[in-house]
């Protein structure tokens, strides 16, 4: 049976969840929630999901919502098909999970923020960008990538020298900020940034992903 | 060979590594980093952390970082010993994340906030508390607290009626709030909250990391 995502294919985080899905070339079905016109608040999502946001997905019994969560649990679910996405073994996936920490507690404050002062703010809700909200949130950002580039001078990718899961989970506020907001210079200033990102945002799964937005 | 800890016994991420530790009885050797005295920001140990935190693990050749990552990599390497951490399937496994995702990304930024200005900045490091600053870190901590109230008046922890990783990754700043700060008003007020912190708090191996601190 398919699994069935509940969200919005242009959100970022309905994005990170489907990217995981077309990597493991699992079958889905996308029901679409209204979001600007509030379907997320009303009783009936709020009891899927306790902070009325998106996405969700039912996979069978199983609801669940928060899409690292979501990710993780696919990628473990159909561990014998499509891209790996933890590694090969307990050591590598422990790099993968050091990364994915890193993404959600270091890389998506800063970029979240930045992102919805240029896009989400202005072009959903009318509400116009804070010019120094978004200077602050891009020079935390910097100190993090500084950090990738390093990292990412001695593999290919976070992890090691395997696209996985904490690679994947950039792909969604990245392609936001570098082709939608079009500030895509403190990527493309960092030589091994730029060069993880042009790989992992050419993958055939990333891009189904964008075709649906 | 025991599992060495390069990290501090007082402070809330080593804490949170220490508690897994404990849960799976493996043995561990804890090396104090002088944080007051800036150990963590010197190339020693930028080597290991790429953001001159703690803690950071050595289990034979693997280096760890990210609290979160490892007490996955804990809770997995052990799944054979001392408490289940993840349920026992992949269902379990998957609202243990969920729930480990509401963590990181609900609750653990206003707690860390609010502890930061009630506790380390004013003990640690001599800066006053800004107390508007709190009442905003509590006012949104409380609206975490609701939903959590809600889910617990279903299940006993909050990935089901077993302890898990979800729950423990909450124990070092819920004690701060609790019994440091000693502003646990917003945990005793809500019934089923506050039983799951009584019972979650009295659990052996949570009382062996605040024996070390
Ligand atoms: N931590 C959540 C964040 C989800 C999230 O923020 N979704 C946005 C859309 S990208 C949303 O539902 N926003 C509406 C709201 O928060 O009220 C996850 O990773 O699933
Ligand atoms: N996300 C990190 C946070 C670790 C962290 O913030 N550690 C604090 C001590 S509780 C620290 O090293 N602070 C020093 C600093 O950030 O400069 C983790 O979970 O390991």
């Amino acid at each position: 049976m398919a699994v069935k995502v509940i969200g919005a294919a242009f959100y970022t985080s309905t994005q990170r969840v489907l990217a995981a899905i077309y990597e493991k070339g699992v079958e889905y079905r996308l029901e679409p929630l209204d979001i600007m016109g509030g379907a997320h608040k009303k009783p009936d999502h709020l009891a899927l999901h306790p902070f009325g946001q998106i996405p969700v997905i039912q996979d069978q019994d199983l609801t669940l919502f928060e899409t690292r969560a979501i990710i993780r649990y696919i990628a473990e679910k159909h561990k014998g098909q499509g891209t790996p996405l933890f590694g090969k073994n307990l050591k590598e996936k422990a790099i993968v999970e050091q990364w994915l920490a890193v993404e959600v507690e270091e890389f998506n404050g800063p970029i979240s923020t930045a992102i919805f002062q240029l896009v989400f703010g202005p072009v959903s809700w009318g509400i116009p960008t804070d010019e120094s909200l978004v200077s602050d949130a891009l020079q935390k950002l910097g100190k993090v990538l500084d950090a990738y580039e390093k990292r990412l001078s001695d593999c290919k990718y976070l992890a090691g020298d395997f696209f996985s899961l904490a690679d994947l989970a950039h792909l969604p506020y990245l392609h936001q900020l570098i082709n939608v907001a079009k500030r895509g210079e403190m990527v493309k200033s960092r030589k091994h940034v730029y060069a993880w990102w042009e790989d992992i945002s050419c993958r055939p799964a990333w891009k189904n992903v964008l075709e649906l937005a």
